[in-house]
Formats: structure tokens, C-alpha cells, sequence
């Protein structure tokens, strides 16, 4: 409850300074500066401690933040303070790397299945995840999933997502390069990695 | 020279535009209005005709957009009207799943090669990409390849990127989930893919 208050654009650079944050505890350290946890995220450390006295913690002037508990405050905040199940659409080369990636264990991720169209795949394991038959997916609200990763081809994406929904889930990271129409209540995150590197060329000079 | 003054938030959008216009021709689409063109890629049709007047396409009343001259006169803005070359960096599970992503050819990149510390990768080829020694990163330069796909473990990321800029990259998209410091006229994108997951937890209703 007295979260609500915190602006948009904060919540949006939560998991930034979070990223630094479980970094730097990796690294052993208590206690971190703004200007030290500025340096290591890329944000202005002026920007950094006000965002952060948007939920009261000021830090203690000449020793910084306390790392491990700020963690905790801005885990708590985005939701990632228990451990949050995800199923995975589309097991082909991006969805098996993704199975295999390590990243998504430090924000308390949890892959626990994954939904293939391919009978080949399906019944089988990458990483400890069972394939099952995309069928299934109807099966995720009963599992109490509600976070999905979609990497399937762009063609079967708007419907991939439509049974996504009907299955109760609330949250798409979405691989396939398009715009996904969604209910409101339904929030997704498209990752279209040629879009992105589409965008560099432009900021290159001319040679 | 005539685009000079086309404000980054428009250029921003227009890999979206492009991405659209792209599959629409794909498609076998002549002609779009912004109003099909808007609910295709997501960005309100005002906003849509705003953009596209600053580089002086206003359309055809009644017929809207010409798709191909569309989408050829924002390549050449974004500099995607010639083959961009590309080196990845990192040839392991997500690596690997890269150079096998199939959305990169319609902006007309060619990932050339590929790199690894792993002396029992280099020397193999993946979807025709030969894996050389990462030392061969300076070579970059000779063979004109300004652009750089990182794929490497976080600890390796920020020298990596160093290597890159010293071999005349301008350009890095960067999966590594860190922070990368480069020169004022480098570009890095970072996708982060455990960070965007971690960004949706936030949006969901509480249950």
C-alpha cells in the first residue's frame, strides 16, 4: 500500500538498479554509494537517490546504501520477492537457449515447463523442463502460471498469445518481431532482436 | 542532408514502421493507410502521419502510403539501404541460437562471422558463420565490419566491448546483462532478457 505513489518512470528503472544491486552483493559487497551504483548502471546518481526516497530509504551519508536490503525493497516492489513460475512457448533455437540461459534465476525465475507444436520435441527435456504438447497451455491456469515466455514464429505469435490468455496469464515476454494485441489487463514486453539491432546503423558515421 | 532535422523520438519509431511496412509488402500489400499501418504496429495513425511528413510522404488520399517506397525511403534513412555486416562475439547457447535467427536478413544484415574463446568451437561454422579465435577481433577493421553482436558472459562483456571499439565497432548490440562503458561515438543496445521478464511481474494483479 504505500508503494502506490511511486511514478512510472521509477518503476521503470527499479530493475536496473536491482541488476546492480544483486551484482554487487555477488561481489560481496554491504554497502554501495549512489555515485558508486550510478557508475555501475549508467544512471545519474541525483536521479538514483530520489527514485529511492520514493519509498523512504535515504541511505546513510558516507557509507551509501545498504545493498542487501535495498535488494530486498525494490524485489519486494516489483513483485520478484517470491518465486514467480514461467512457462516457455516455442522450443526451437531461441526457446532452447532461453531454457538453458542463466539470467533468469537471480530475479527467483522459475522455467517450469515448456510447450512445443513439434511431437518430436514434445516429451522430451532441455535443462530439467519437460516439453509438453502446446495443448496443454489451456493447463497453466490450474498450475497457477500466469508469466509467459513466447518464442515462437511470427505467424502463430497473435495466437499463441490469445491461448495464453484464456489460460490466465497476465504477463508476456514475447520474442516474435510484432505487435501483439492484448487486453488491457494483460501486459506485454516484445524483444525483437533485429528491430534492435536495425536501430545502430543510423547513430554510425558515414565512412 | 534533407533528413538533418527529423527529431530521435521519429527516428525511434521508425524501425517499427519499417518492420511493419516490410511484412506488408511481405505480404504482397501495395498500399497502407496509417489507420491499417496504426493498428499494425501498435503507434496511433496522427502519430504515424506526423513522422512520415518530416521526411516529405504525406501519402495518397484514399489510398494511403506506397509500401515499397515507403519502406525503401526509411532504410535509407536508418542506413539499411546497403548490406550491414556483422560480427557476433560468443558463440554459446544464445549465441548460437542467433546466428541461426532468421529476422535479421529482412534489414539486410549478414552476420559474416562469428568468435569464441573456445579453442574447440573456432574453426567450425554454424549456418555457414565460420567461429574464428576471439583473437582475430582485430581484424574487424580490415574487413570493414563496424558492427558487433556480444553474446559473452557477463564478466567478459566490458572487454570485450573495449576489443570491439579498438577494431573500429561503432555499433553494439549487447545481451550481456551489465552496463557496457564505450566512447561517445560508439552505440551499445542492450537486450536484457532477464530484466525485461523481470519488469512484468509489477503490472499483475495481485491473486
Amino acid at each position: 500500500m504505500r508503494y502506490h505513489r511511486i511514478p512510472d518512470e521509477t518503476v521503470r528503472r527499479l530493475p536496473i538498479y536491482l541488476r546492480g544491486l544483486l551484482f554487487s552483493s555477488e561481489q560481496g559487497q554491504q554497502n554501495i554509494s549512489s555515485r558508486n551504483l550510478a557508475d555501475f548502471v549508467g544512471v545519474n546518481s541525483w536521479q538514483i537517490r530520489k527514485d529511492f526516497s520514493y519509498f523512504g530509504d535515504f541511505g546513510t551519508r558516507g557509507v551509501g546504501y545498504n545493498v542487501e536490503k535495498l535488494a530486498k525493497e525494490i524485489k519486494k516492489i516489483l513483485k520478484l520477492d517470491i518465486v514467480q513460475k514461467v512457462a516457455l512457448v516455442g522450443v526451437g533455437n531461441l526457446g532452447s537457449a532461453l531454457l538453458a540461459y542463466p539470467g533468469f534465476v537471480i530475479y527467483g525465475f522459475d522455467i517450469t515447463v515448456a510447450f512445443d507444436i513439434n511431437p518430436k520435441k514434445v516429451g522430451r527435456k532441455i535443462k530439467n523442463v519437460a516439453i509438453e504438447d502446446v495443448s496443454n497451455l489451456r493447463t497453466l491456469k490450474k498450475r497457477k502460471i500466469k508469466l509467459a515466455i513466447m518464442a515462437v514464429p511470427r505467424e502463430a505469435a497473435q495466437d499463441t498469445a490469445g491461448a495464453l490468455v484464456k489460460a490466465g496469464v497476465k504477463g508476456i515476454l514475447n520474442f516474435s518481431p510484432c505487435y501483439i494485441i492484448v487486453p488491457k489487463k494483460v501486459k506485454v514486453i516484445t524483444i525483437d532482436i533485429a528491430m534492435d539491432l536495425a536501430r545502430l546503423p543510423y547513430y554510425m558515421p558515414a565512412s
